[in-house]
């Protein structure tokens, strides 16, 4: 995609961490390219960036279209990227075809949709849903202490709007399904109906640095050992709720991290997700229980604390019937899905009227470099796109 | 003990990697107070540190006395630490008593004998043994990719003398038990049989990075969650060969490293030991297949590679009985033992007439900056040290 060139690996993904220098470029680049096509580029208080095509009738609120262009370590070019072109494709069709909508049309570029820099995900979004203060959301650190209000502030990309007080009529978002069952069955367009549950915690896990040569096996506290039985516990959580129940570790560190000492001390994440929140609920008294049963028999301490929730969420029907008549007029085969993934749309979703338009990607496959989508799907979803918000703006 | 101003942690331990500027200060301090005790300074081309005090007979090889100054990242003030102590004790009880030995008496600091910054451990004294060139240990890196050939001419501490070169006739080392068996006994002096065999592997896990919230359980080349399982059977490894079975996985990394990313990559060390060469082999075997099984059945690729083997060392029995003897005559407890820790006495071992005194430490903790040991073991230990050199002198 066009922007792959800011933060583009040799392996064909992208490396564009929320705020980074690569961050700095595409917003600059995203900037100029809306201002070419007649856009006022606005910011709020942050970071988010608003590129508005006026309508006809100044009176009426904004038809919103949005994602995100920060990527995972090792991400994709169509993760977040897509929603933001699709959006610049409206624009330039729009421009191109000399039309006027009543209502102004906007591309948003949301701050730190991924959670890869900045935890949790959908921080920028979060605020302007009212799901996180601000203040919650500008003191996140990164990895090395710097907080996403430092990081802000540095990059300079910071309004005097104050995040949520921007007003939309609707939000459309297009997105790459970023899992298998589109291309499993041959459909074109994911008329989205809502997003699954998911829940994060940090696990730490407290055992006692002691001599890999000399500690006999049974007198040890491994935090290491114990934590690895504990992600295979994690694990099992998912298994006992199959197929829709899924868990992952994503992140494991140890201390002191030397060969010949047993680790006194474990971190590691879980992200456990399923459709229903009642049944992530139940997941989640079966994560604790495993992971009490693991320190117990392997004599180990250990906490868990969450660090993120978010419930199933549920679209606007009057936005997805607008997807949906969309895809049936154009001719596009499609089916109801409901997202995997977190996306902005989650905590727009509770401010304004929203809807998602998914298209398939290869295998499935995201967070990953070798991401990647057909030019007719991508093409299709921003055709959806474009009659949605049509639709949309004759409401 | 007297260096803990060196790099001292507020838990009590020490934090002393091998080269860097806390190792730095304890060299100068050590170099100072032994030439305060007449002693001459020298370094060999490993930076390994020889304090010698002059003998009557100087055509007579050196008696040496030795162990490290460098500890682990949240190490104790006694490995490595009281052997070199130990022998500026000696040092100090002969300059003082104003008695000459006919052989030369030397005090060793040998570097990077931890491993913690520089793998495999005993590098320095490994050279001097014969068991790695020159070449090898002088390019091994730390994890910032310094290597210890660059460190050591930071540094300064490296001498004309070609590591290896240095004769001696008898090695002695005193050192913490660094396990659990002569204080539950509670015999005061270890008299050391010999060091285990150890074996270290570095084990890469290769799944496929992908979305937390996407792809279904069933789906997934998770590499951490294979480690998780694979680190659980290289522990049971150990338990097949209970008691004296050993196994370690003392660090852990994986990417990409956030929480919604299935890690496509992980990688971990491994530490096996046993006091049989034969034992270890059969573990070796069972570690190997135990991986394969567990990447097969959860749809991985991984690879081991053998970083470093120390095959069980026997020490000179002559040197062994001066230790034995000196115990008896001082009248001290005492019993025969096998290390589980290596020590730079194994490769010393190779060249060198080699024997080595052990003392309790508290709980057989070690590799913890809560290690401790009472100072009337650590008395003993220098007694016996002083009585097995004297021994060794009137030969
Ligand atoms: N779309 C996307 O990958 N968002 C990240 C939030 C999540 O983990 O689902
Ligand atoms: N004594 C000691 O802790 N040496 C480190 C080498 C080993 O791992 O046994």
């Amino acid at each position: 995609m066009e922007t792959a060139r800011f933060g583009g690996t040799p392996k064909g993904g992208i490396c564009r961490l929320a705020l980074s220098d690569e961050d700095k470029s595409v917003r600059t680049w995203f900037a100029q390219t809306c201002e070419a096509l007649g856009c006022t580029v606005t910011y709020d208080s942050m970071g988010n960036q608003f590129a508005r095509r006026a309508g006809t009738c100044e009176t009426l609120q904004p038809i919103m279209i949005g994602s995100h262009l920060d990527t995972q370590p090792t991400g994709g070019k169509f993760d977040g990227i897509l929603g933001v072109l699709g959006g610049v494709a409206v624009l330039r069709a729009l421009h191109r075809a000399d039309v006027s909508t009543r209502h102004p049309i906007e591309v948003v570029n949301w701050t730190n949709e991924e959670g890869a820099r900045f935890t949790p995900p959908m921080l920028a979004s979060g605020v302007f849903g009212g799901a996180f203060t601000q203040e919650f959301a500008r003191s996140r650190p990164d990895k090395n202490g710097i907080t996403l209000g430092e990081a802000l502030e540095q990059t300079g990309f910071v309004g005097e709007e104050e995040c949520g007080k921007h007003p939309a009529s609707a939000y459309f978002e297009l997105h790459i399904e970023q899992g298998p069952v589109l291309e499993a069955e041959e459909k074109t367009i994911g008329v989205v109906q809502g997003v699954q549950a998911m829940r994060w915690y940090d696990v730490t896990v407290t055992g006692q640095d002691a001599h890999a040569g000399t500690t006999p096996m049974t007198m040890r506290s491994d935090a290491l050992w114990s934590a690895a039985r504990m992600i295979d516990g994690v694990h099992q959580v998912a298994m006992n709720h199959a197929p829709d129940g899924l868990s992952t570790v994503g992140i494991i560190e140890c201390l002191p991290a030397s060969s010949n000492v047993i680790p006194g001390s474990v971190h590691f994440t879980v992200d456990l997700r399923h459709p229903s929140d009642g049944t992530l609920e139940i997941m989640e008294k079966e994560f604790y229980q495993t992971l009490e049963a693991i320190a117990a028999s392997c004599g180990v301490e250990f906490s868990i604390s969450p660090t993120w929730t978010s419930d199933a969420v549920h679209f606007d029907p009057l936005c997805v019937s607008f997807v949906e008549k969309s895809a049936q007029n154009l001719g596009y085969s499609a089916r109801k899905i409901v997202s995997g993934a977190g996306h902005d749309a989650v905590y727009v979703a509770r401010v304004v009227p929203t809807a998602m338009i998914f298209v398939p990607c290869w295998k499935g496959i995201s967070h990953n470099e070798a991401e990647s989508a057909e030019p007719h799907d991508v093409t299709a979803g921003a055709n959806v796109l474009l009659h949605a918000v049509l639709q949309a703006d004759s409401e």
